[in-house]
């Protein structure tokens, strides 16, 4: 006799990624695998000044229990912000603060799934909304993917063939994992079909304020006619994630649920970080070191493509993303990334392979490069690196092919 | 046509506590129906070189992502300290950090429970814990609980004829909502029947380190031979709540469960909080401050026996807790809470009725008191105010008895 557990723990492994993070801890490790923000930019010396003042300010309410919806001073300033950067029209009131985008991902779980309801998802999609969905024991419905987005007449298709599709869950922006970032005219599709369907469409929105190049989309928030959007947004890339605030974005009856939800979680985020992010922005030290943190993640995802440009082996290829933190190649089919890492480890170079990414699995040629966490000169050393790995994987494949 | 949510969302309510306080907000209110700390004793000063000094150290690593499992120097911390002064023989690999401890109860409900399995608690009990279970959509079956604890036979009896018994659920010391400490003998009792039938029992345990009078009992972590007990802390009584700053321990097989659920949850706790803490424990603050906290809260349920026994009316009973920050009364069975409530309402006075907190419903007779968040002349004065209350009710019941 032993301890017997809830089923979906069986569902549950620990991530690839986590793992493999283990392994290439040594500093002499050049790692693309990580997910990690530039801590350059982030602004230690003024978390000192600002962190006084709020604590002098507001005194023991900074330290008290507070509301599940959040500290309002933040649910205004997020509001306020998303309409004047995003095009949405939000109400402050719509607005819950998380302990991180994460969490919101958890909490559309448990408001809209239940065990065996079908999830749709971009194909590849993020791994960490596999692990918080998973727990909810949903399938997972992939759907065709390219670099403007989902394919909106699969997605047609897949929502008209399957029963008991609750939600569609998606990142337009420089998606994790692959860097893209959805066209306007998809974006009105998805909404489209979500809106004749009542689908709730969850929208990740992490890397939005990442942008380096190109011009801005709306997001599915602003086109949300409906009010089916979920949005979900963070302070983990414009701020630091070590804080773990983020927030949900979502019409007030909806909300209200996810605050339910949350109230049995963890009953409410920090009071003292929900003050701290609130005094960051209102005295305008967001909107200051934002262009810092764009410029840096500009200039390394230039260095990744430069090198790529001239060391990656013909016959693979990668995406040219203009935000966020990540990009993605795509080897022959013959070749597979998870023994290409095992080789890469061994010349002190790391990356996630990208079959971690498709929750029904396949795609074991493909791999995240992640651009932001690591200096020029370490990008340009670890891509020549991982492309000489790559390059006798590939003369291998082919001669194994020739003998054949 | 509308949006379908997860089923488990028509069993989650906004709680009564909460929608009580929206009421009694006014500052003239004397209210006894939250949960808060007393803010007088939060080291806001302290707090701000506290955090000075941490950021100065650790830099950009106190803003960045960091592991699931928590700071180690924080887990060594408190794994050192339950051994100090609990007797446990926790090692630091066997805690995990968690935003506050009701995370920890929303964990635990992943971790064990698929629906219709059945939890075993203390009757009444923590009603934030049947908030978190109920988002799981277990059977709660209420164990007779008097002033020892659980009633042993009982429980064994319950365990042997339902089926789907998952996990047990108490709170040993000075208990939400009735302030009862548990004897060692149903302590020992409850691990004999745990391990007998291989039951894994949630100790939450916010309370046991604000005892001001009596002897400490060894709590159930510490008689765990069998390692069965999953121990929940926090600091949310003994620094501040407003960090959101709890922890599980628990054997290390079973700990990988908490962390890999905790992962899809939230990723991980405020490295920058968990840092705070780190510091405030490892500089003897804690250890300082605590008898200050003890002190005050002593000299507030002292306010509060005092004027009960002063005011209260015949044929009602209140406990005498050790420790804690509340106080339960038990009325005449003829009285109902919820009608005395809105009459204190009229009187500026609030409380928590006691039914919120039985799982089943019923026991209507019954209310619990907050004595931690106001000074001795409140006290006094609101245990007046609401004993007036009280004898008007008993004074309406007895006429319309006799008019039968």
């Amino acid at each position: 006799m032993a301890i017997i557990l809830a089923r979906r723990m069986a569902d549950l492994r620990a991530s690839d990624i986590r793992e493999i993070l283990k392994l290439t801890q040594r500093p002499e490790v050049i790692s693309f695998a990580g997910g990690l923000p530039a801590a350059e930019v982030f602004p230690v010396e003024a978390m000192i000044d600002l962190t006084a003042n709020v604590l002098r300010r507001e005194g023991h309410r900074s330290l008290q229990y507070s509301t599940t919806e959040g500290h309002p001073p933040l649910r205004r300033a997020i509001a306020r912000r998303m309409n004047a950067t995003t095009g949405t029209r939000v109400d402050e009131d719509e607005i819950l603060i998380t302990s991180g985008s994460q969490q919101g991902l958890d909490l559309s779980a448990k408001v809209f799934l239940d065990e065996g309801d079908v999830v749709l998802c971009e194909s590849p999609t993020y791994l960490g909304a596999i692990n918080a969905f998973r727990a909810y024991r949903p399938r997972f419905v992939e759907v065709p993917t390219d670099d403007e987005g989902m394919n909106i007449e699969a997605l047609e298709r897949l929502v008209a063939h399957h029963e008991r599709v609750k939600m569609v869950y998606v990142i337009p922006n420089f998606q994790n994992p692959t860097g893209r970032t959805w066209s306007l005219r998809r974006r009105r599709g998805l909404i489209e079909v979500a809106s004749r369907w009542q689908l709730p469409v969850i929208e990740d929105n992490p890397y939005g304020e990442v942008r380096f190049a190109g011009e801005a989309v709306l997001p599915l928030k602003a086109l949300d006619g409906a009010h089916l959007v979920v949005h979900l947004g963070t302070f983990s890339k414009t701020l630091a994630p070590g804080l773990r605030i983020g927030w949900v974005a979502a019409q007030p009856s909806l909300l209200h649920k996810y605050v339910l939800a949350k109230q049995g979680a963890d009953l409410h985020t920090s009071t003292l970080a929900q003050m701290q992010i609130a005094e960051y922005i209102e005295e305008g030290m967001l909107d200051r070191n934002l262009p810092l943190i764009r410029e840096l993640y500009r200039e390394r995802r230039d260095a990744m493509i430069a090198a790529l440009a001239e060391h990656l082996p013909a016959g693979a290829s990668h995406t040219r993303p203009d935000g966020g933190l990540f990009l993605w190649v795509t080897l022959p089919p013959e070749l597979d990334a998870r023994e290409v890492l095992k080789d890469c480890i061994a010349e002190d170079v790391a990356f996630v392979p990208g079959g971690s990414f498709f929750p029904n699995g396949g795609h074991e040629n493909t791999l995240r490069l992640n651009f932001s966490a690591m200096p020029v000169e370490r990008i340009t050393e670890g891509v020549k690196r991982l492309c000489a790995v790559l390059s006798r994987h590939l003369e291998g494949s082919q001669a194994r092919a020739s003998c054949v």
